[in-house]
């Protein structure tokens, strides 16, 4: 348990910075590992003149190793990409973010089905369950419950980090740069290092708790209202702190409106499948 | 940042505690929030006397939505159980595990395509870049990340965790207790309450680091070697702290090793796609 108590001025900020004066969830309990979470921003900037102190990476995997597994499976790997050559292929699949060339630390989380079946093959054993779109779930989900850990860790630790989702863009090319062996998928990419100057930004906020939490059943019966507020928010947000003015709405629609805005990612079933990744 | 140092004692207990004192990896730097992550331990047994503090749910909720969500889309939900016979019915679902009944909160974290359908409804849009595997595997990670966040904050107040994975056993029946409108799927339950005296237990060991990190390119060298280093080290754990003694390698083989142990997942991709999301 954190025992400290950092008070009520750093817990209203928090929350302030993340739904906005008008949108304040209940008031609960707060101590200083919460103003860690609440602080979280994604980095896209990042020194180029500064290393991690040493063992950062095994900290960070120790803390990732320790977030639960489903069944103890551990379905999951990293790959640290040091190769500019190699970061550099990735970062083009990756719509080229140029973070991927600075941060002294770069990783792939892998969902990762096959040390279970390499297991099987040295045990002489079937693994009839294993061929199933559960298998490629629970590794994803290993994967990203691990990989969040990692992230706190590396907050914790004074250092900013960014998710790299767009390695999904082309998951066959990652496997080829990076040797996977058949029923291995980088799920996504993190970023680990110093945030520029200016780079930390703002804390960015959410949809009001409201809309994500529901009591019994699912009910989105003011979600539209709820929604229209917290364009107003984003409007303000981007404002602030952006080059253009825009609300979440039409975000979501520029991300989601378009079959180009896929990146190629319309494919990615079939990418999984090759991989080696039945999905039955 | 966390500018604690506990200093090196509670570092190598934490250390031996995860890995064993023979496969420690390497040492790096500490705080108290590495303490609190690698302290987690999955709880099965819980106080029914012990109501959480009030607002404890909201500062989960604050925490989860803090975590990274791609593009901003927040395709997640919870949906918080109270209902004793709705709780009962899921607990079925998860192969009777009565924690589901125990405990003060039970939640339902939600993959949720559906929110930016009913946004694309109400602006009168298409989204073309919806109905694809991609919407489906953003969803239950961003799902994952945020209930990640969420079991911090709830271990960060001195309150115990156990994911309910189990919960994909049957995702039409979740779907149907809790209201679910189309694209919209429970991947997991969270249990969140006081562990009951004795039912914390001892942290359990994972799988050496050389193991889960490769640097540059995937490799598994080595692997079998450490497995069976590991599967004496859970060996000793399940002698300690378990009815049953096994290895690592006997409850992979158990949990994959038949159809029978799926508890109906074999079904899920059918389910998953039932429950609207294409998967294209």
């Amino acid at each position: 348990m954190d025992g400290s108590n950092p008070g009520a001025d750093t817990k209203t900020r928090a929350l302030e910075a993340r739904y906005g004066a008008d949108a304040l969830p209940a008031a609960g309990p707060w101590n200083a590992t919460l103003d860690l979470l609440l602080s979280h921003r994604s980095v896209r900037g990042y020194r180029t003149d500064a290393s991690l102190p040493e063992g950062t990476l095994e900290t960070m995997i120790a803390a990732a190793q320790s977030a639960a597994t489903s069944s103890n499976l551990q379905t999951w790997s990293v790959i640290v990409v040091d190769d500019p050559v190699v970061r550099a292929e990735l970062a083009e699949v990756a719509n080229n973010q140029k973070h991927i060339l600075q941060v002294p630390l770069f990783m792939v989380f892998l969902a990762d089905a096959s040390r279970n079946a390499r297991m099987a093959e040295q045990e002489g054993v079937e693994l009839a369950g294993q061929p199933f779109m559960e298998t490629f779930l629970v590794a994803a989900i290993d994967a990203a419950l691990a990989a969040q850990n990692a992230v706190v860790a590396a907050e914790s630790l004074g250092l900013s980090t960014v998710y790299i989702g767009a390695l999904r863009n082309d998951p066959e090319r990652v496997a080829r740069l990076l040797n996977l062996p058949p029923q291995v998928m980088g799920v996504f990419g993190l970023c680990v290092g110093h945030a520029r100057e200016g780079a930390e930004g703002e804390v960015k906020p959410r949809l009001p708790q409201s809309v994500i939490v529901h009591h019994g059943r699912y009910d989105s019966a003011n979600e539209q209202a709820e929604r229209a507020d917290y364009d107003a928010r984003m409007t303000a947000f981007t404002t602030r702190n952006e080059m253009a003015t825009s609300n979440w709405t039409q975000r979501v629609i520029s991300r989601l409106g378009t079959f180009k805005a896929l990146s190629g990612r319309d494919k990615m079933r079939a990418a999984i499948e090759a991989l080696g990744f039945p999905l039955r």
